[in-house]
Parts: structure tokens; C-alpha cells; sequence
């Protein structure tokens, strides 16, 4: 099988646990139907699922429940549709295209965005602390613990706030805090997605090796998703491109320029399939992984 | 002791824990801190804390450390801080004071208000999911799992999903719906806050008297908060008042008048009070709540 076969195949998993996931229980009362809908819009039917199939492919290293593999994933995939509503909105980056459809806030509206968001951030925590995603109950806060420390403030949140800042600055950012932006804004929640594995496994020392591969791998992520941002093509994007050369902001390859930019991705390739190393064979798909973020045309 | 002074003591002991919370661990990069001080804006220094105080007091009718109760109070005003800012925004509610103060996007920005309340949202989980709440890795995932249940699309958004609805509404909602969204947009926060007692002390059987409470404490408080947009006084309140009316929306009051919603606040504490029977002397700060919860006037 190949890679592309193997993520599309994780994704028609997570894509059924989402859709089973994302269906309210009670009756719904007078206003909450269009909730639920932008909720779903804003999950349903789009993206290649990096970061659940990063959590799915990262335990099934393991003797871990498929199962609860995929409530994992698909919890994260909630948190990152949520960071994507919120990051669209007229007050933030204002966009108008995400997956080739028109952003929640366009195809409902600016309040019921915000409150999809809101809700989907809620039910990620709520499905990674139900018992049905793993029956210690350690295991469950723990799961809860990472996804936070990788979302709020300190992480997700606090680099979109960088990012926000980065356009009114003196002058563009220096390679530092790029990289530091990177980390927390996109980095931060694709290490976690990896470490899932670990946390279902409880294997403490595994969870080093995976974080180390996540960082390593986030930031060839990164690299990729700025060449992409010059190179790329808007169609296959699925979203408006070259908006960081336009609001004067540094990137990646505005700092490495082009050649630089794929040499550093490439190096960081590496180091990230190096910290693989100890598990052989069954990181197969993570090491293909890497190879992907740096490949991928979209 | 009064009932007064007993709430602003746990008010200033949770002041205390949040401050604590609020503080970002590592340093800061560019742009980052005026997002902590929106966050530190929106939670410091303001309100009754009543929620915190209902899992503070439910948790001191148990042998349970008191440290988490604190914690576990602090994450839902945590929460409860969130819901304010992010209801307040222009596509919101659109208000521009709040606890006699300026909303915080009026205080900073819309963009680092909605990143504030999406930071907020996170810190809760973080707060509940951490050791230092509960040794017990089970409690902290069944608190992680009760906020969650209580401030998602079933819950709290749900809620203001439909108080938004309600606007445009072709006609004013009966009781069954305004019932209906009052338990969802207040009232869940409210039973989780009192819920909170018996799941660090792993009581079911407590946990059910307490949601019983919390379900007629939350009406009775909504009801009051009816009474007092009709005939309370903005500066005391600290918010703009007589909003409902203004939008042709009903209101507890609206529907049973000002005598019958009276009537029908306090025939909710008798009930709130009788669910409390079996806790005898150890429910007296929770018994005083809900005579507060109909006496106050702000």
C-alpha cells in the first residue's frame, strides 16, 4: 500500500468516527439545528487528516484499541476545525476560502462561526475524557492535559497571537521567531497528535521519541507549507496563497529563500526519521510521513 | 459568619488560585502578552464567583482537599470568564461593559478578545486535567468530562445558540423554550460548578442530590436575573440592562409577570433546598445560596 492510500484510508476511519461523533443526542430545540450544521461544515468532508492519522499511526505501534485511536484523532481533528473557524474570521485573517469551500463565518455566519468554534474546541476534550476513548482513567486526563497544554495560550493560541502581531511589527521576525511562532502555532498540536500513541500506550519513553520526531517533523510541516504559500497553486491549495509576502510577514523562505528553505526542510526530514530509529519497522508510516509533509503538493 | 462574607472569603481565595493560573510559565515572544493581560482582563478582579463558590462549598461537605476544590472552582470561572467574552463580541450580543468595566475587545481588540476566550476555554481543561487537581486520574478525567458536557453545543453554546435564535424569532418563545435554554446557557455551568463536591469525593449517589439542587438553584438565579433586568439598576449591575425587552425576546418575567416570576423563583428554592435534606448542617453555604440566589440585587 502506499502512503497516499494509507492516509486516505485512515481518513474514511476518522472521517465515520467524526460523523457519528457530531451528531447532538437529544432533541434539538428552535435555533440549535444551524449550530450542529456549521459544526459539521466546519469538520466534515475536507483535509488530508495529517493529525489524526499521525495519532492513529503513532498507536498502532502499540497494543492500544483501535478505537480509542480514532476518538483520539478525531478529538484532535475537532480542536484544528476549530483553530480554522476562529483563524478565518473577519477580525482575525479574514478569509473568505478554506478546503476549497467558503469559510463558516461565509456560509453561515459571524456568530455562529464563533460559536461552532467555541463548541468544537468543547467537544474535543469531551470525547478524548469520555471512558469510550480508553478505560484508565489516567490515561483520559492525560490525553486531556496534552491536548490543552497543545492548544491554549502557552501553545495554538499563543502562536496565532504571534502570527496576529507579526503584522504590525517594526520589521519582519527573525528565524528564531519564526521558528518559535511555528512551534506553538501549528507545531504544538502536531506533536501531541503524535505523542497520542504514547499516552494510550503509557510508555513514557516512547512519548520522548515521538515529541522529538513531531517537533522535527512540524517544522519540515512548516517549511513545506511556506514554499507551498509561493509556489503553490491556489485550485489545489484549496485556499488563498501568498498572503504572508503580501502583509510583509517573514517566512521561512523569505529568510532561507527558496533553496534554503528545501535544504532546511529536508535536514529537519531527517532528524525527525532519526528519532524513529529505535522502533524499526512499525514506524513505517510515520517515517513516510515525513517524507509527505515535504512532498505534498497541497 | 453571613452568607456575604462567607462568599467574598472563597471569592478572594479563588482570586488568589486564578491570579496564580494566569501567569504564563515560560517567556513570552512578540505579541504575546497583550493576549495574557486580555485573559488576566476578562477573569480578574470581577464577579461574584458564585460557581466557584458552589464547587468550593460542595466540595467542603466532603473529606476532599481543598487545594482542589480551589482549582476546580477557578477552571469553571475560567470557563464562565470565556462564554462572557466571547457573547459580548460586535457579532455577538454586542456589549460594550461588562462588571462596570470595558468588554475586552473593547479593552484591547476583537481579535485578541476571541483568542483570549479560545485561550480561556483551554485553560479550564488544563486546570481540571492537571495532578495537582486530584491524585486520581479518573476524578480529573470525570471533571474534564463533566465541564465539557455542561459547556458545549448540548450545553452552554447550545444555549446561546438559541438566545441568539431568539431574536429573530417569528414570535416570543413560551416557558418549555425559555425553560429549555436556560438550562443550557446558565444552568449547565451552574450544575457541573455543584456537581463538582461529590466527583473529587466519587460519590454518585451525592452527585445526583447536588445536580438536583443545581437544576432548581440555576432557575431560580435566571429567574432573578429576569427580576432584576426589569427593575434592577445598571451601575449596580455593571451592565447594560432591559436588553430583552428592547429585542422583543420573553423572559421569565415577561411571561408570568412580575409577581408570578417571584412567585415561581422561590417555589425553586424550596425545591433546591429540599434536594440538600440528607446533607443536614453540612449544606448550610449551599442552602444560603439559593435564598441569595433570589435576594440579590446584582
Amino acid at each position: 500500500m502506499t502512503f497516499k492510500d494509507q492516509l486516505a484510508s485512515v481518513a474514511a476511519e476518522v472521517e465515520t468516527t467524526l460523523e457519528q461523533l457530531l451528531r447532538p443526542s437529544g432533541t434539538l430545540t428552535s435555533g440549535e439545528p444551524p449550530l450542529w450544521e456549521a459544526m459539521r461544515y466546519a469538520t466534515l468532508g475536507g483535509g488530508k487528516r495529517l493529525r489524526a492519522f499521525l495519532a492513529v499511526e503513532s498507536a498502532a505501534m502499540f497494543d492500544v484499541d483501535r478505537t480509542g485511536a480514532l476518538r483520539a484523532g478525531a478529538a484532535v481533528e475537532c480542536l484544528h476545525a476549530y483553530s480554522l473557524v476562529h483563524d478565518d474570521l473577519p477580525a482575525m485573517d479574514d478569509d473568505d476560502l478554506r478546503r476549497g469551500k467558503p469559510t463558516t463565518h461565509k456560509a453561515f455566519d459571524e456568530a455562529i462561526a464563533i460559536l461552532a468554534g467555541d463548541g468544537l474546541q468543547t467537544l474535543a476534550f469531551e470525547i478524548l475524557a469520555d471512558p469510550a476513548t480508553h478505560a484508565d482513567g489516567t490515561v483520559r486526563a492525560e490525553l486531556c492535559l496534552g491536548l490543552a497544554r497543545a492548544a491554549g495560550a502557552p501553545g495554538m493560541v499563543g502562536g496565532q497571537m504571534i502570527d496576529i502581531a507579526a503584522e504590525s511589527a517594526a520589521e519582519p521576525f527573525d528565524l528564531p521567531t519564526i521558528t518559535m511562532l511555528q512551534a506553538k502555532k501549528t507545531g504544538a498540536l502536531i506533536r501531541v497528535s503524535c505523542e497520542v500513541g504514547a499516552i494510550l500506550a503509557q510508555d513514557a519513553d516512547a512519548r520522548k521519541l515521538l515529541a522529538d520526531y513531531a517537533e522535527h517533523l512540524g517544522l519540515a510541516f512548516q517549511i513545506r507549507d511556506d514554499l507551498l504559500d509561493v509556489e503553490g497553486d491556489e485550485e489545489t491549495a484549496g485556499k488563498r496563497l501568498q498572503k504572508d509576502a503580501e502583509a510583509g510577514k517573514a517566512t521561512f523562505v523569505s529568510i532561507l529563500g527558496v533553496d534554503g528553505a528545501r535544504k532546511a526542510a529536508a535536514d529537519e526530514v531527517d532528524a525527525a526519521n532519526a528519532a524513529l530509529a529505535t522502533f524499526g519497522d512499525r514506524a513505517q508510516w510515520l517515517r513516510e510521513a515525513a517524507g509527505f509533509a515535504i512532498n505534498r503538493i497541497s
